[in-house]
């Protein structure tokens, strides 16, 4: 059992450069979600995060995030109270009260959903995630793996529209209607998903993702402000990460379709040029046809002067980028997990080679 | 109060033809459906029909219908329990049982609904439905007017995904992300929609269509079995009915998009041509320009011959048909429903000029 705390305005900062260096490119902008949670803060909200063995067994806990392509989530700002009237929602469903949220993914934007679910309801936000990091497709979460349910959810618009999932085949179905539903809302909306007991929890998340992504951008911030070297800060922290590529994005391919923003870049440097595909997230990297880096390895992407994540919505011509390779988690390189999270998952006929190493490494509790 | 009926073949096979020509060529396959009863009554179902009065104020009541389109709902055959199974959702949602069903649409194969349902779960089905005929949108229904609410609903598809609509500001926003839902569900699937009432169904229904189906299908029936004037036959159950138009499809423009089936068709005869639109449902009818009928006033195609009734999935060259117009029923012809059932909400810039009289005049109670 760990110290519940408190997200200061220092620690949000600090979750915004972490969350949008693990979202690799995708989860939501972690700028706006930011300043909501730093609002939240200044009024007075203190939100509480607590480990996952602080989550009694027979407790409801549920999944929180964004659903959406986040150049849409960036160019319409969210009313603000959307993640937590889906968990109300849900909760309204399910006749018993949701005390405990966790972030769908940890990755952008939303490590910041269940802080302001928190902030704003006096729910508790779990310390863990189910994809320590961020992906595009609901199936691609550890919440959703090992015979865990994708139903009950709650998905919640800005307009106050709300739609249950109350039953499907699996989580592909719901992914595919709930993604035809955020569309019809206009393209992005809150997911409350899936409704777990605490016992479940246990079994399928990750834990210390909130804390990792704090620890990745406090690093960042301090060695900014020593204007010493970032990448080596974010390393300090992931000893098992790499620099895999520095140089100028010398060209961006980029649609938003079907409620994702997908596309491809161009990397040069050094002599050497990098391409990287993206759905919403960086999934493959490759150097002179040949793979480097794919999912579920993290290909994360920040500035080369600032260590600022870059994301796939604000790509453009011209920035001045560092490449770091950072080892998935062990969770998703079970056999289970790249089935839905590996490159074939996605479309590429490659074999997933996995960096030595692995996220949490030395987090593990 | 009148005595509750159970429906026979005969009954079931008059239901389809009289349904068919209310649907005004939408509201799903009338014989599809017959067909489904018709398996469930030769196995001994028994299914009951009751009148409006009989449903106690306090119980529940949910409309039932089909969404998507119509030329989706031929090629693509239900496995036979959504309808139950969307209801039966919906009362898992109330946290109540809902005994009582009503059909969202009278017209087309929708008219079975609540006979499925109460063939095979003992609900009871209401002798009324929200439209008096069919409407491609679900706002277009009297059970969505009057300040009636559109949620909660369930929607059901055929691999089992149901969805719950929690919250909505008005019903087109239900119409908007349902439709999209079912067409990522593959286009056709069951709406148990508003939950209601016995009270709030009192105000809200078009009272007695289930038996005016029946008895415009016996009529027909009856004429051709006797070599008879089949119109005259509908004309014997609908007095304020006529004749509009007799001949032959010489053109059908026709697509299945956005969850409909959308285009329109020319017909010729006598030295004439009639001209009509269809959104799933004929939505207006022209000649040389000038407009004849429109909606909310009911436009049926029935085959010259027998008087079967013509869908817009099933139109094709060649046909000879009889235009049959029928006056809307006077709940459709209210300021707040021309609203949303008049030529303008289907973007017609002309002004409603009702046929005279009503459906249902010697049918009120």
């Amino acid at each position: 059992m760990t110290t519940p705390w408190h997200p200061d305005e220092d620690d949000a900062r600090a979750i915004a450069v972490g969350s949008g260096i693990l979202g690799t490119g995708g989860g939501g902008n972690p700028y706006l979600a930011y300043l909501r949670l730093r609002e939240l803060l200044r009024r007075g909200a203190r939100p509480q995060v607590i480990d996952v063995d602080d989550v009694p067994e027979d407790a409801l806990v549920c999944g929180i995030g964004g659903m959406g392509a986040p150049t849409v989530g960036v160019e319409r700002i969210a009313q603000g109270w959307e993640h937590s009237r889906a968990v109300d929602d849900l909760a309204a469903y399910a006749g018993s009260p949701i005390d405990y949220v966790a972030s769908g993914e940890i990755g952008g934007g939303n490590a910041f959903a269940p802080l302001i679910v928190a902030a704003q309801s006096g729910r508790r936000a779990v310390d863990a995630d189910g994809m320590g990091r961020a992906f595009p497709e609901l199936q691609m979460s550890t919440f959703m793996m090992g015979g865990g349910p994708a139903v009950p959810g709650a998905l919640h618009d800005p307009h106050g529209n709300s739609v249950i999932f109350h039953a499907a085949p699996d989580a592909r179905w719901v992914e595919r209607v709930g993604r035809a539903a955020t569309v019809a809302m206009g393209g992005n909306a809150s997911l409350a998903l899936p409704l777990m007991s605490g016992a479940r929890l246990r079994q399928c998340a990750i834990r210390r993702t909130l804390s990792l992504a704090r620890a990745i951008g406090s690093a960042v911030l301090e060695a900014r402000a020593r204007h010493a070297s970032t990448t080596e800060a974010v390393f300090g922290v992931v000893p098992d990460g790499r620099l895999l590529f520095e140089g100028k994005v010398v060209d961006v391919l980029r649609r938003t379709t079907g409620g994702f923003a997908r596309g491809s870049l161009r990397l040069e440097g050094g002599g050497r040029a990098l391409e990287i595909d993206f759905q919403n997230e960086y999934l493959i990297a490759r150097e002179g046809g040949e793979v480097r880096v794919c999912v579920p390895d993290l290909i994360c992407l920040v500035a080369q002067d600032t260590g600022e994540p870059v994301t796939t919505e604000v790509l453009r011509y011209g920035l001045r980028v560092a490449v770091l390779a950072l080892p998935a988690p062990l969770e998703l390189k079970r056999p289970e997990a790249l089935a839905v999270v590996g490159p074939r998952a996605f479309g590429y006929e490659v074999d997933f080679a996995p960096l030595p190493g692995e996220l949490l490494r030395t987090w593990r509790p």
